[in-house]
């Protein structure tokens, strides 16, 4: 495909950015999802397979699922691996082949002291939890030797409280806050939502719904609450450094900044909410996958298994400060 | 009162031991309490009010009662104020004249976190806690400067793994166990019941029952399951470390090691228990309080505020190692 001079045509404003991670995206259709990622300039997906026929350590069942679709590979992807009660020594052998460890804890064991113990280190452990049971697997990172962890989905003030004192006394904690959390009506308490505004410096990344992510962050860069290096080094750069992935060139997004609408759909947890930009061409591997409305990579595998092609971990270079 | 020459007369093995702490003691009636210290050995009363007319921060009202007994003061005494959710402000200020902080966790809340913000570091914390609250405290003594927790009353296996983590982590972390989990029929799971004496390396400080302790105690030292210098390191040295107390060599007790019995009361936790060894002479700076089952203390004054007499805090010796 020849790239076309519509931005010249158009005289619109059109800014060029690294393709976006999607640093916890739950399995769903994923050749769906994929398609959505390329409409929000998501080039990486990191898949966490909950349930059906895709949950479990079985990394090899989603891969292939992906791999041979016939229709091809419109995005990147890498695969958390799930930790459950039972599964920490099966599991740790295999962390040269995924994302990362996906740790979700909601009730009051401690089974997943063993993951932190045969975890390895230079994995990333994504920690789903709050309040004691946060602050409890913090403690069990302390007693294994300080290990990195990120803390995924944080949506209480109690919880950002906790990991900005964990920070600030040095420990290797990273987070994510969802876009459905900064922006949704009504999903957490007002008082929840304006700590995690109040505390966007401890924000290591962000993502969201595939399709209106970059819309919501750019209308907020707009009006001056956040700025532009911010949405971009977490959607991009900070992502990148927790999960050892290498920086590609050949991968990028533009977006048209002209474009700014109120969402008005009433059912949507963002209705009301002001958006700006929409994502023009998308481009993965120096081939353009998405051009103005249309699927440009039909039938061609224009993603890749990320993890397997930096070929294992390199040390994580991301600084805590 | 002259000293009788009563080891000689009756020929009878007896050996010569620093006054014992008591270190944790619920306050129920003091002076009686005081009194079964005396036949127990226990010279100093660590006491800790969790209701009643002496509940609260209140020092003084407990303080006041203990002084303005005509009968006398039995032994030494120190005090403990109770956290509670909403005096984490108030008290921090009377570390100086009590023993410590007594922090009595049982719910999910973090409120906690602000006496551990609050209470000097140089002023023990006793914690009782378990599972995921004692992790999340553990925590928080990281974050806050890995000030020093001395965990009470551990009883199960999963809290003594963790506090063997942390030990072995370094933080400064002690801990204690009761005589009536160590010997008690059925009061707790047997399998934790021998986590705890397959940590005695772990338990920093041991206490009991007033007046039963030290038999129970000496009747494992004969078995061979209990050295003597363990005991002595955990009724005595241990504790006045912890606590910032000076060791005075003009209080102590005269154990006879010739009188063994077995529990024969049915309802007593300690039914069937092996015992030996019954105090004959507690002396209390250089009084004899106590002799042959006879109260000698009476109308004086003998026993002391020890956190008064040490003037203020002296910073804690004792190593984490
Ligand atoms: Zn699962
Ligand atoms: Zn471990
Ligand atoms: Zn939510
Ligand atoms: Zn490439
Ligand atoms: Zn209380
Ligand atoms: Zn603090
Ligand atoms: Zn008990
Ligand atoms: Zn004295």
């Amino acid at each position: 495909l020849v790239l076309q001079p519509y931005d010249a045509r158009f005289s619109c404003r059109v800014i060029t950015l690294p393709g976006f991670i999607s640093f916890n995206t739950p399995v769903e259709n994923v050749c769906s999802m994929m398609e959505q990622g390329l409409r929000g300039g998501f080039t990486t997906l990191c898949l966490h397979a909950t349930q059906g026929i895709y949950h479990s350590q079985d990394l090899d069942a989603l891969s292939n699922q992906i791999e041979s679709n016939l229709n091809g590979i419109p995005t990147n992807y890498t695969i958390y691996l799930d930790a459950h009660r039972d599964n920490a020594h099966s599991i740790a052998s295999l962390f040269k082949s995924c994302a990362g460890l996906y740790l979700r804890v909601t009730d009051s064991g401690t089974w997943w002291w063993k993951h932190l113990e045969t975890w390895p280190s230079n994995s990333p452990i994504l920690v789903e939890a709050s309040g004691l049971v946060l602050t409890s697997i913090l403690f069990g990172s302390v007693i294994h030797g300080s290990r990195p962890l990120h803390i995924t989905q944080v949506c209480k003030k109690e919880d950002m409280d906790i990991i900005r004192a964990a920070k600030n006394k040095g420990l290797a904690i990273t987070c994510d806050v969802s876009v459905v959390h900064l922006y949704g009506n009504h999903i957490i308490d007002s008082r929840d939502k304006e700590a995690l505004w109040e505390n966007l410096d401890m924000i290591d990344v962000v993502y969201g719904p595939l399709y209106q992510t970059i819309s919501l962050l750019l209308a907020s860069v707009q009006e001056g609450r956040l700025s532009m290096s911010w949405v971009e080094s977490r959607l991009v750069d900070n992502p990148r450094r927790i999960l050892g992935l290498s920086q590609p060139s050949d991968t990028f997004v533009e977006v048209n900044l002209d474009t700014c609408w109120t969402v008005e759909d009433i059912d949507s947890p963002f209705y009301g909410q002001m958006c700006r930009g929409i994502v023009q061409r998308t481009v993965i591997h120096n081939e353009i996958a998405y051009l103005d409305g249309k699927m440009l990579y039909k039938g061609q595998r224009i993603g890749r298994d990320v993890r397997m092609e930096d070929k294992g971990l390199s040390e994580s270079t991301y600084s805590y400060s």
